[in-house]
């Protein structure tokens, strides 16, 4: 397998790093620093960006300024707009916010206990809550075409994840996306608290592929103990071509149970290293560098990305 | 290639570190703290530590303690105590020091303007000094087994280096061992300023073992840009057991010239990463993490390990 000639990366700094940052202190980032953001991330190229979470203000507060995030930003043709939700009532305020693109997306998590944290739900009784999400795409006519696995490498609750589990639960996504008549093309694999190592990630996506093998994968990697971009090179190798990053290395889960941990892989490290194994991402390096100090600013302490203070003006 | 079963780490933090906090500050460390590090090191499984510089102590007065710090580590069977020496002057120092093990190593910069910088010699002159040096390991009958190639992958004053230089070096310090009737054993790459990528990598080992196939490399690699840990992961691909690591992600180089880079790649995140890979260090991990919180606390601002505030203490 060679080096893909092209990546595409969503940017998900801002609902990753305003959904952490926010944490104890809701309106610590205003809604004015969120469009800001998002506006300057849309500048650099980027295809994608993930804005907000559609999730219960009283769990996370942080996010109940959704919707005016939304209404806010400046929305730059070519680039896509997406959100999270994890439940019916989260996709209904997605379906309503405008600008947000909704691609019918249905969600796992491999490990019941990180599920019972984070979706008050048993692996069950999210089946249930899949199926419910499903009838609502059909109801508004969108296909199912992406699946989703959480915790998919590992688990600060449970330990390993087996890798039989995230095959079994890819299957049951396919099974419930047919259910509406609809074929998953794509399904992301979040190594959400950061267990991931490189063969894991080889043998992974090497297993999901020989099973599926036109099933577009993106990985969604947590740097949470230093592996993520040895883990995206190890992709790479694998050719994934689909990958989560967040500017400065914004990020970090709320229920993970771990404080003071990094974010997400770093959307521009990510960029350098494409930049430098010649694989076109589309973005403009030095653009999405400032765009890291940007977030620097708005989170007022210094962000994880060692790009932030590497000179790249350098002679080539 | 598959991956190697065992690595060897030399601990270089003390030497990188301790000489980098001290810019401008020589006895912002002091000596105690320094043979404190040092100390606590060995205790970990560590099979080397690269402790001090015999440098002239105008050019680098927080390394003029050097013969103190030697009298004052506990020498711990087992580990081998190390320091580097850029000139003649510098070699009589560590020959005299004690605890210090002399290994014959000779040495180049692959960049004409960091070496100029840094060793204030030409290319040409540098041979002269070598051969100098070669004549001091001669006459204290120690064979030189070692050679060193530094700014390896890059220069952040005169960009990409040809690999064809590098080779040409290599094989000018293997006629100079031979001037002495000696054999170079292993040779280390030192990526100075942190041009490296994984490829890079990759494609010079591979080039490098096609030209002397029992020549031994050392990986001496700095996260300046973010890409160390992918490119451990990329040289352990191609076999590479033998990397020169810091503590805590300590270090950078006084004369790269950009302040508030990244360091040395880190030690509990290489032992972390062959950990996962199923590859020996001989290292406790959990030592080597109180080590990193303990060389925070010596130079008293956040390092760049990412497992000083990870949680490594998770089901399996």
């Amino acid at each position: 397998m060679s080096l893909p000639k092209r990546v595409t990366l969503i940017e998900v700094g801002p609902r990753e790093g305003c959904q952490f940052e926010g944490i104890g202190d809701p309106t610590r980032i205003p809604t004015a620093a969120k469009v800001q953001l998002i506006d300057a991330l849309a500048a650099t190229g980027v295809a994608a960006i993930q804005m907000v979470s559609f999730v219960s203000p009283k769990q996370v507060p942080q996010m109940a300024d959704a919707e005016m995030v939304c209404a806010g930003i400046t929305p730059r043709p070519g680039v896509t707009y997406s959100g999270i939700y994890l439940n019916d009532a989260g996709l209904k305020r997605a379906l309503q916010a405008g600008v947000i693109e909704i691609s019918g997306k249905i969600s796992f998590t491999a490990s019941e206990a990180f599920s019972l944290r984070n979706q008050r739900r048993t692996h069950v009784e999210d089946a249930v809550m899949q199926r419910k999400i499903a009838a609502l795409y059909q109801q508004a006519h969108i296909p199912i075409t992406h699946g989703n696995i959480m915790a998919a490498f590992g688990c600060n609750f449970e330990g390993e994840i087996p890798l039989a589990r995230v095959l079994d639960y890819i299957a049951e996504l396919h099974e419930i996306a047919a259910e509406t008549g609809s074929t998953l093309r794509s399904t992301s694999l979040a190594d959400t608290m950061g267990w991931a190592d490189p063969e894991m990630i080889r043998r992974t996506v090497g297993e999901v592929r020989n099973r599926w093998p036109d099933l577009r994968l993106t990985l969604h990697l947590h740097d949470t103990r230093a592996l993520a971009i040895a883990n995206v090179y190890a992709a790479l190798l694998e050719g994934v071509t689909d990958f989560d990053t967040a500017v400065g290395g914004l990020g970090g889960c709320p229920f993970a149970g771990i404080q003071g941990a990094a974010g997400n892989v770093c959307t521009e490290e990510v960029v350098f290293l494409c930049r430098q194994l010649g694989i076109e991402t589309g973005i403009d390096l030095a653009a999405m560098v400032q765009c890291a100090r940007l977030a620097q600013e708005i989170v007022g302490h210094p962000l994880p990305s060692k790009l932030i203070n590497a000179n790249l003006d350098l002679p080539r």
